[in-house]
């Protein structure tokens, strides 16, 4: 017997938090610290353990950058992640197109 | 400034096993343990855990019934649980729609 469709999940990205953040990076080239964090309203230690935990699995490159003497954290998609991410997309929408409309 | 829509996600069903078991029982109007064991490849422990995850927050309802004399656990989604399920379908959409498509 076939395993069940949510299965196929990446768990990485199985997680409302990196959900989240992968999805404000697929749409914004780059995203700011500061911006995810208001977004996804995580304190600053559960925004960095979920931005480690994307970078570890090498689906985010994070750079710190000075925009007039301040230091900024500045996340992206790399190509892995941007792949990984529409992969996810992918089995979400299969599992959405096989569950009965209202 | 607003939310990001992964936050509106049902936590109870945004879990891959659980959102697996939402998905069967919303197009079987019901289905049997072991069925669900092996869809979700779940030991019997794991199933019984998300299973009363569910059913506490009333989403499944839980009944015990003899087929020859076996006994077997079969569930189905309660309208609680079916509205809950459809508005978490339709926000998964919703983040899927902000997504760009490749």
């Amino acid at each position: 017997m076939d395993e069940h469709l949510s299965l196929k999940l990446d768990k990485v990205i199985h997680q409302k938090a990196r959900l989240g953040i992968m999805s404000i990076l697929s749409v914004k080239e780059e995203a700011e610290f500061n911006y995810l964090k208001t977004q996804m309203k995580l304190t600053d230690g559960n925004l960095s353990t979920h931005l480690s935990h994307l970078e570890n699995s090498h689906y985010i490159r994070i750079k710190k950058i000075f925009v007039r003497k301040k230091p900024k954290t500045v996340c992206r998609l790399t190509e892995k992640g941007r792949k990984a991410f529409m992969e996810y997309i992918k089995n979400l929408e299969q599992i959405i197109g096989s569950v009965p409309q209202v």
